[in-house]
């Protein structure tokens, strides 16, 4: 019974993004399950959700106003945490009151990067009820940042039931109205207290929750992106497209630099021919004619080194059930942009993540060069093209329960 | 005063490694002063070993045998810690009780691997005395690794006081005989308490110290290698020449990976032509025939995406001195190793570190063949080549003082 559950979420991983990954769905699985579950002789004990602990803080902190949330500032009362030994495997998952993690100064998490995390949302619909968007994607991509970095697996369906307990105990700290969210920060790190290296013996996975507003509050803002190809995000056979924190850190010169120079974000570049592969944290779409004068909507495929972003499948899914232009994931260059601009053919280009949905991109330095993306001419209020607020307005009525959307993606607590 | 110190250590931080810098010293010293110690209207406080307090802890802990020592497991009574602020800058370090550190779980190191960590040790010589090696080399490099993921520079020569300091505090930690170490963990960490996605706004160094034997207690142990490019450890743009976590953590799998099949470490591969970069966590070294028939010491110059390393930069300064045989720092293929190997012009080859200092290598498996490497046949006791022995043995007689080196390579604390 637990092999079969542990054995449909390794494949559910496996599935959940299958460009990303070159290994067979039973391959997968079979790894999974030697890897971690076969390798004493008595049966680690899996994550399970049935055993929770609640023991809520009776604290209770001031909520904020709307607008006084900032992104990643304030916490709840309390937090989500679940400890996992080598041999005995996951432990008694508890809710309790948020406080300080107390960790031994040779904790591998603080010397060689043992740290993975997902980005969420849980939002307030009309009626009151609260909704995730595609945890199932989230949880897929959290068990495959964990394995690339030798952390333990752990059954998704068990931490999204988790999660939905935790949003239960701090709900009034959802915020209401659209564009607002709890933002949810699952997080594993590796808690070994020996600096050998190697596999991390101990594990956490704990969940914080910071209630935040639109990242656009007052109409889109469009921003200036500094091409970027000295310092490089990520590469084939690298972690590019897993969300541990060593892919984050390394980003921060190359982006204050950008800042100094008057650019909010790094476009990332890749390789002699300066692919193009990332908007600071964010996926990279291009909506253009194509050389062949299609209208086409193209993002950079999965090729190891790009973020398999929930928002980035969740629009390409959009996009290609509406069925009015061509969608693709390929790659794309520098020079055929350079060209698409010179030709007018560049008609609207946004940056996709959960922090903002869609950002619009309005002006690229490249080359000594800038290349201008069109907005919307006609609104006077906000500064982005057409098919990016069609989009966000999409991904949005879905989240927030307004329209039904495809079977699954708005999940009720 | 202050700026003159900090402008001082700024070029020496360029100068220790100048091969891996591309910016000039005068450009590079202008850079860590603006981006550090211009940013605010009242100049923050320099790291000052002299506002040292110490509170040594009162429950000394039972020392261990030498026999029973294991790498980075216990550790010594106390640790050295002091904690940085933007706009303050560093505070009072303290010498205290080693024991948990207490960090919010919304601390940036615990999601975005703010982090860098330097390996040193203390020796003590025939004459009691507690020794350094090379000390200002892995200060250069933890201020390099520091600015390479926007966390706080600081006076080197101060940090290497403060070790000391606290060398003194636990001396009886300090293992006697030639092998034997007190292994030093100066790390930084960046602990703002938001998720924002920047610079970390506060952030600490810690040193932790733990006693260590031999990394070969009886006689060399010659290791098997699996040559890996799939998996690819650095990359140009990317940050293999400094010692941040998030090295660290994707090496693991493919480690293990490795292990599985009978391999002690990876062989580290880049690039379409199969460069030699690294092994494990060590720089790679070979003595062979080169094509030109001249005897020569090879290992991959620093382009970027090899961690200049202390003891490899030692072992090239030794190799010069003696003018022997040909010393280079270049690229090699496995092209050319496997070439040498069928040639009969492999002398020797080795990893190189500080928790080794050399280890020998046996055997290398790539592209379904093997490359075996010559050892010592005359040595029945230890696998290792000649050569490989000498600069082990030249290498510890200077940390032990039992040879005086280079000026300032044996530190006297």
């Amino acid at each position: 019974m637990f092999v079969n559950r542990v054995m449909r979420q390794a494949i559910k991983v496996n599935h959940a993004f299958t460009s990303a990954s070159s290994l067979s769905p039973s391959r997968q699985a079979a790894k999974i399950l030697s890897t971690r579950f076969y390798s004493s002789t008595t049966q680690p004990a899996p994550l399970d959700a049935s055993k929770l602990q609640i023991n809520p803080s009776k604290n209770l902190k001031a909520l904020q106003e709307n607008n006084q949330l900032v992104f990643g500032k304030t916490f709840t009362d309390n937090m989500l945490i679940v400890e996992w030994e080598a041999g005995k495997g996951w432990g008694t998952p508890q809710i309790k009151e948020y406080g300080k993690l107390q960790l031994e100064p040779s904790a591998v998490v603080f010397h060689y990067s043992f740290e993975c995390f997902e980005g969420m949302k849980a939002y307030k619909d009309k009626n009151g009820k609260t909704r995730l968007f595609r945890p199932d994607l989230n949880m897929a991509r959290f068990n495959r940042s964990a394995q690339r970095i030798a952390l333990p697996g752990f059954d998704g369906e068990e931490l999204t039931k988790l999660i939905k307990e935790f949003l239960k105990v701090d709900d009034r700290w959802i915020p209401k109205g659209r564009g607002y969210s709890l933002y949810l920060r699952p997080t594993m790190i590796g808690t070994q207290e020996s600096l050998g290296v190697g596999a991390s013996n101990k594990a956490m996975i704990f969940v914080i929750a910071s209630p935040v507003g639109p990242y656009f509050p007052s109409g889109f803002n469009a921003v200036n992106l500094l091409a970027t190809s000295e310092k490089v995000r990520a590469w084939p056979g690298g972690t590019g497209d897993a969300k541990i924190g060593g892919n984050y850190a390394p980003c921060i010169k190359p982006q204050l630099d950008a800042n100094k120079e008057g650019f909010q974000q790094n476009l990332w570049l890749f390789g002699h021919d300066h692919q193009v592969t990332e908007v600071g944290t964010m996926n990279c779409f291009v909506y253009w004619k194509n050389e062949q004068g299609e209208n086409e909507l193209v993002t950079p495929d999965l090729d190891g080194s790009i973020l398999p972003g929930v928002t980035r499948d969740s629009i390409l899914s959009l996009a290609r059930q509406w069925g009015e232009f061509k969608v693709s994931e390929r790659k794309f260059t520098m020079k055929d942009l350079v060209k698409a601009d010179k030709e007018g053919r560049i008609i609207e280009m946004f940056g996709a993540g959960t922090a903002c949905i869609v950002c619009p991109i309005k002006k690229i330095h490249y080359d000594g060069q800038d290349i201008h993306v069109p907005l919307d001419p006609s609104d006077k209020t906000s500064q982005a093209g057409k098919l990016t607020k069609r989009i966000n307005n999409a991904i949005m009525d879905i989240q927030y329960g307004d329209v039904e959307g495809p079977k699954g993606w708005s999940v009720v607590v």
